[in-house]
């Protein structure tokens, strides 16, 4: 036996010696091998010390999501036992066709859904009238632009002298089709607008060339109007038809153009899985709706009347959740199975309804890509042709940002009868929290760009939806003072 | 023009030739650009039709620990709005101590946490005895064996003379204190037998060396001594020392060995950071507990013995959730933060305390994962021990495996004073439950492996504990009949 301060010594000389902790000393080693007492210890760090220098968590992405499933299970557990069953399809029926509160028989939704077909084929006429000269081009494009703006106003005069006939959910489907419309017209006009205008410029250019020949080859009119036949595409004047003008308005697209892409053949499998997904995908909102949605927003008036921060903040996160699945449930609904099934029965080729919006990274790409044919009209038709007549890209932009606001209002306050600005400003609220985002992006990188679009999503909308309801509560259910 | 049946024909030709809807002829490429309507459609599938092949959704992962954060701060304010502030440190204080509903002013809990030296002092005792060969080898392991069971059997034996004495909190630490002064102690017997064998077998192999002298480099025990201290290392019965047994029985292992590796400074920024995450842990634990999980575990007592299937869910799963984040906080407090504490403290080089158990794809991974120490133990002093004298890696496993089981039951039911089975069949489910994972890892991949073993997790425990809950309720506040 050795005896205490030598071994101290010894001790003190290693701790001089060893300056990592895992450098161990070959005589060490074999000191150590020699050992009776089988030792199973060795210098390492534990993994989430940084100098371990682990990075594999992919077992939390797992996590992640299996804790949502299970919050999720038990908020639906909770739903039920609290309000009982509350999905009721007969309700959803007369709600949908205006049929409402015993008020009137008239179905006055149907009604003006029927009588859109009357400014769209207005329109066709204004357009015939102007190619073959009966209309000058000026008249021919001031009365599109009434014929346009009436039918825009339609809902508008039609529920401020009628309102009490409509349902909420019946004046919100006229909305959102006479928009539709509305932005189809614009195009149509428009697009058949460039055509005269282009053949104007060509057959002044062909006259040039006819009178100096000098042109090696050169083209009449006549001959490319053979190249178009031959490669099967229509040319101007020739698409003013009925058909073509309703092809157009029942194709999932805002733009219009003469030539379609198409598809050869209509997949019926295909067919049959948009179908199934309408179909479930109608009620599964409607039931989210009655069971979630409207129980949370009821709920959610008394304490933003009141105004106390904690309990707002715990009604707003509440509702953010069953608002939010809805949306995603109406986007998937709507831009893939009700477009695609559009597309499919229309042969239309161009799929582009959405792109990947929940990769964006700051709040402009979300908006330019959440919703294509918006985004693709916005683009041609006005941003365009705004920076061709000398406007800059950042007056264009802003003129493009007005008028999508001004439609978001159109699409709340009308049917809800309120002229609030919640909408409006929540759009205003964009460029902004766009500014936001992509400083975020840049300072803290891609994922945290992504996380300020997904929170703007997720919290902005129940924020309107308490906003206007809380109005709506106070107008239409407050005591009389 | 050209008529109407032209133009059909056209079209139909169209369909006959392109059999893609990407297919477009050179002829028609040309003739579109000529076109003066300023086509923007292009044939191409929506990105969540399976033929787009897009595959990019890292967004949605971002989505989910938002949804998950969003849940999270929701369920803590109406956990607040519902139930006020409970937290209340000094109430925790009185728990700790045993100083419980005014019964006792003897802090039952901390004499017998202190008295727990006596074992361990009497253990060293007897080995030093059997190394000085006062006392023969049968002899003192059969005294090292009674010593040990008392240890293990003392807090059973007080609890039950003086059970109403003491907390819930302090007997559970007084258990789990004893149930680790268990292992280490047979750590600390058993390695020192292994050197002892291991001296008795070199000392013959030497005195056959010496006879032959054939062997040209054999050494003599003092030649190896010289080795040993020249490298700094301990050989036994020098180890046999007081300090070198408090060492151990504070070192953050329950292996014994004779040279634990050691670090040559105390890193003072580290062990900084480690107080502050046990100081703040231990009061995130306490306040969880308080605010979340007791509220919790009351409201589901209820359902639970009226058993309707529904509620009972809702109820666990309402439990799981604070459970599961109160077990991950006190997972990463006491095997990282304060075994890396005692460690940095004690200049202990190995902090090995827990591997990547959040990866694990099936249960046997986890198991011999979340907790190394023990993992240790039972592969040094139960798996190995048992194989080397004969036993098949079967029963070896087994016996590894009821052993464990035997000791969550002791952590369960001594402090609770029901001797229910519940943990001990919890511990008896992993088996099939472990196969069921290995299947479900090979038929659909490393993803839903690691999916059963965070279910398993998450929705086991909370299942135990309102089972406990359960009885304890039943045992204590059911109603005379």
């Amino acid at each position: 036996m050795f005896n205490k301060t030598e071994e101290n010594a010894v001790r003190y000389r290693r701790a001089q010696s060893v300056t990592k902790a895992e450098e161990i000393t070959e005589k060490e080693k074999k000191a150590r091998k020699s050992q009776l007492d089988k030792p199973c210890h060795k210098p390492r760090d534990s993994l989430f010390s940084w100098s371990s220098e682990f990075t594999n968590f992919t077992g939390l992405v797992n996590w992640g999501f299996l804790m949502l499933t299970i919050g999720g299970l038990r908020l639906c557990l909770e739903n039920f036992l609290k309000y009982g069953i509350r999905v009721n399809p007969f309700e959803w029926f007369i709600v949908l066709t205006g049929h409402n509160e015993g008020y009137s028989h008239q179905y006055p939704s149907v009604i003006l859904l029927i009588f859109s077909v009357v400014p769209a084929v207005t329109c066709l006429l204004i357009e015939k009238a102007i190619a073959v000269e009966i209309l000058s081009q000026k008249l021919g494009v001031s009365l599109q632009i009434i014929n346009m703006v009436s039918e825009i106003s339609l809902p508008v005069i039609i529920l401020y002298f009628k309102g009490t006939q409509f349902s909420f959910v019946g004046i919100t489907t006229v909305c959102t089709i006479y928009l539709v419309l509305f932005l189809k017209l614009w195009s149509y006009c428009q697009t058949n607008h460039w055509c005269r205008l282009g053949m104007k410029g060509k057959q002044y250019k062909n006259t040039l060339r006819r009178q100096s020949l000098s042109a090696p080859n050169w083209k009449t009119l006549e001959d490319e109007k053979h190249d178009f036949v031959s490669a099967g595409l229509v040319k101007y004047p020739d698409n003013l038809t009925l058909k073509d003008l309703f092809y157009f308005l029942l194709a999932p697209t805002l733009c219009y153009e003469l030539n379609f892409p198409r598809t050869t053949r209509i997949r019926k499998r295909f067919l049959i899985k948009r179908i199934i997904e309408v179909v479930f995908g109608v009620n599964l909102v409607m039931a989210l709706f009655q069971q979630w949605m409207i129980p949370s927003v009821r709920n959610a008036v008394d304490p933003f009347s009141e105004m106390g921060i904690v309990k707002m903040t715990e009604r707003l996160l509440k509702l953010a959740v069953p608002n939010h699945l809805i949306w995603l449930c109406f986007f998937y609904l709507s831009f893939h199975s009700f477009l695609n099934l559009m597309g499919e029965l229309l042969h239309f080729a161009d799929r582009n309804f959405y792109s990947d919006w929940w990769n964006a990274n700051n709040i402009s790409v979300f908006w330019s890509s959440w919703n294509m044919p918006v985004h693709l009209w916005a683009v041609r038709h006005v941003y365009i042709p705004m920076t061709e007549i000398g406007y800059t890209k950042g007056s264009a932009s802003i003129v493009v940002f007005f008028i999508s606001a001004f439609f978001h209002e159109y699409l709340v306050s009308v049917p809800l009868q309120m002229f609030r600005v919640w909408a409006f400003l929540g759009m205003m609220a964009q460029p902004p929290l766009s500014v936001i985002s992509r400083v975020v992006e840049k300072k803290l990188g891609a994922r945290w760009g992504n996380i300020i679009v997904w929170s703007s999503l997720i919290l902005g909308q129940p924020l309107a939806i308490m906003m206007y309801y809380h109005d709506y509560a106070l107008a239409h259910f407050a005591p009389q003072q």
